[in-house]
């Protein structure tokens, strides 16, 4: 079977984790650490990123961007990810870079920096309380975001589930496990997140659970 | 005709504008500047991220990683920048994100910041020449990594020219336009570099002039 490197709250993992699934696409998960990857991973992708999956032929694929693509075009099966014509797939990939880029940088990445792996590595630090302040502002005009794409159409990058879906879930799951997100404020948000939790793809992901760090109350809750 | 926003030395603009030259993909061009963008682009992208690009039928594309997928599907052309088989494809699309997120975060953005941005916003502040020592600093090993690609393969993502290097001649080029790049260190990604600058799709980005800063000498030399 598949093998995917992955870190349990890297929101590039937990996209291509949620893609396996919903694709029905068996792998065998292997934890990883991000402030200390094992020496497999590092032969496998110099570059350090997760998520990286290796395939029974050897094959490595490493990075979230050439994964979704990938398994869009190797895995056969009957679901698109990036369902539509090239406007409607270039919409859906502008969306998932908007995740990836925008949001991590804004809110992902200081959230889980400050909170998970300042306190993880070998030589701990005290989390920077500012940035934690500054990203949970950001948050908020982003759930609005998401609020106003949820209000036009039936998924967020169209009348389809798609990776837009896949990726903003991956992220906002990631910050939801901590509980930083304040789902009473963003109804409508609330309502788009509700409904791609309860799918059957979800369920792996509302398992996990950080040593000595437990999720939030509401984490794995359906009616949250 | 479409329209592509773009700013000069943008080195997402840069490789949207080398597919298009690859592929035999007339556009019109519309400068922009990052810091002060214009109130049609702001409209067409609220997320404020270049390349944008508007076709005639008035669609809009945002985003390089939308377009570079976009541009594949789309233009019917013989000409495929990202060739090959699935896992061939993938290959090309890490190093695409390789450049992208770490080549971009460690060398071509605070280069950028420091050096052009700073200088040219409202407010012009100096710039912090630490950030720029690191960043040049960094660049040395990230264009070891490029001569190790060009060693092993007739271009960087495989034995044919892909996204692979058009991403990464676009930040090379936008450095270098700056002067930042010690190609004498470097033969070997020299030599890989002087192959694809001679290429007639290099052209129009080696005539590109911004007002006030002239690039550095041998910029648009191709005996560098």
């Amino acid at each position: 079977m598949a093998k995917l490197f992955h870190f349990m709250l890297d929101p590039y993992s937990r996209r291509v984790r949620l893609a396996l699934q919903e694709q029905n696409v068996a792998v065998t998960l292997v934890d990883e650490k991000p402030w200390a990857l094992s020496r497999q991973v590092v032969d496998l992708n110099p570059s350090r990123f997760l998520p990286v999956l290796q395939e029974d032929s050897g094959a490595v694929i490493c990075g979230v961007e050439a994964l979704g693509e990938y398994l869009e075009e190797r895995i056969t099966s009957e679901k698109s990810l990036l369902p539509g014509n090239a406007l409607q797939r270039a919409e859906i990939r502008r969306l998932v870079a908007w995740f990836d880029v925008k949001f991590y940088s804004e809110v992902t990445e200081p959230l889980l920096t400050e909170k998970i792996i300042k306190r993880f590595m070998r030589t701990p630090s005290v989390p920077a309380m500012a940035r934690v302040r500054e990203a949970l502002q950001r948050l908020k005009p982003h759930l609005d975001y998401v609020a106003g794409l949820a209000e036009q159409r039936s998924w967020l990058g169209g009348e389809e589930l798609s990776l837009a879906d896949l990726a903003a879930a991956a992220h906002l799951s990631a910050i939801d496990y901590l509980g930083d997100v304040n789902w009473a404020d963003h109804p409508v948000a609330k309502s788009w997140y509700q409904r791609i939790k309860s799918r059957p793809a979800f369920r792996a992901l509302l398992s996990d659970t950080l040593p000595a760090l437990p999720p939030s109350a509401h984490y794995a809750d359906l009616d949250f």
